[in-house]
């Protein structure tokens, strides 16, 4: 069964070990952010900083495996039709909007719509912590460090499937930044694959 | 007063809002992994993520602020004899030793010092994020996204000088791992200036 996630919207559900999830952009250049905790335990959840530390990269792709804050396994990426995805930035928010943007009435982004959505599984917004922000295309220089947030490679149609190797519960949004999807709000669409 | 952290481990402390952090590598080429609570409400801590997305660089130095996961400014680099820092990977740790060094017995790195030191705060593991590793030299490669971490580029009586902007409880360790600092295990000194 698809799943639409609406243009600067977010959704949260449980995905059970064996399970995969397929990620999908439909209009091609969108964003999807990805946050992972543990169904039985939702103090466990998705470790940037542990990950691209065992993986010795920033850019993961098919078969790397994204780590918990308990380094423990809780996606790995199954098939990657788009190869670049960003894990070094937070979910945009009205924080991001007001400092980088410079918005007087911010939209809550995607950090508002995850802690809405992950509200109902006890899980609260000082818990949201970087994502796995699907299809995301952001550059490092490597002299000088700069970050630059481009458009994704992520034609229509184009996609990611993880799978997982706990229990767990999900947070995924059709992201809400202009610069994350080259200045146009798109939605993304979801698969859970048996 | 000058505090010594021995080599492979660590400490925690209240830093006053106003108050600034001093840390000096007495030997050269020695990481220390600092990490920023409220004082008043340690669900609020430093954030990688937020951090780096305001600044649009992974690299920092004099001047730039330290955000915690509300967007506040914990602290402010006031004073950089080094410029080399990392803001990417979380603190090493038993895991590490056994995932990246092949480690039968490992030792419990800066995460369980850190844990260790932090517990009598009422902070416990899982809230450990990303730290900001002071004279970490982590390069990156653009093109592949390849980290590699290189030696310090600290020399004996380098520092580093952060200006508290909240009431802080503040954690720092001697870095525990051999790649961190040059396959040497040494000490970590610091001040608090008022």
């Amino acid at each position: 069964m698809l799943h639409r996630i609406e243009p600067r919207s977010g959704v949260a559900f449980t995905l059970k070990r064996g399970q995969r999830l397929k990620v999908s952009d439909p209009e091609g250049e969108q964003v999807a952010d990805l946050l992972a905790f543990n169904a039985d335990d939702v103090d466990e959840v998705i470790s940037s900083g542990r990950t691209l530390d065992y993986a010795s990269r920033i850019f993961l792709t098919t078969g790397d495996p994204l780590y918990s804050n308990r380094s423990n396994v809780m996606l790995r990426l199954e098939e990657d039709r788009v190869g670049r995805h960003d894990f070094l930035l937070t979910p945009c928010s009205a924080d991001t909007f007001r400092i980088i943007y410079g918005d007087e009435h911010p939209h809550r982004g995607c950090f508002g719509n995850l802690a809405a959505a992950l509200a109902p599984f006890g899980i609260g917004p000082d818990r949201i912590p970087i994502a796995f922000n699907v299809f995301m295309n952001v550059t490092v220089d490597g002299a000088t460090g700069e970050l630059k947030v481009e458009p994704p490679r992520s034609r229509a149609g184009d996609y990611t499937v993880f799978a997982a190797e706990m229990d767990l519960i999900i947070g995924l949004t059709a992201c809400s930044a202009l610069q994350s999807n080259n200045y146009a709000f798109k939605p993304i669409h979801y698969e859970i694959l048996d």
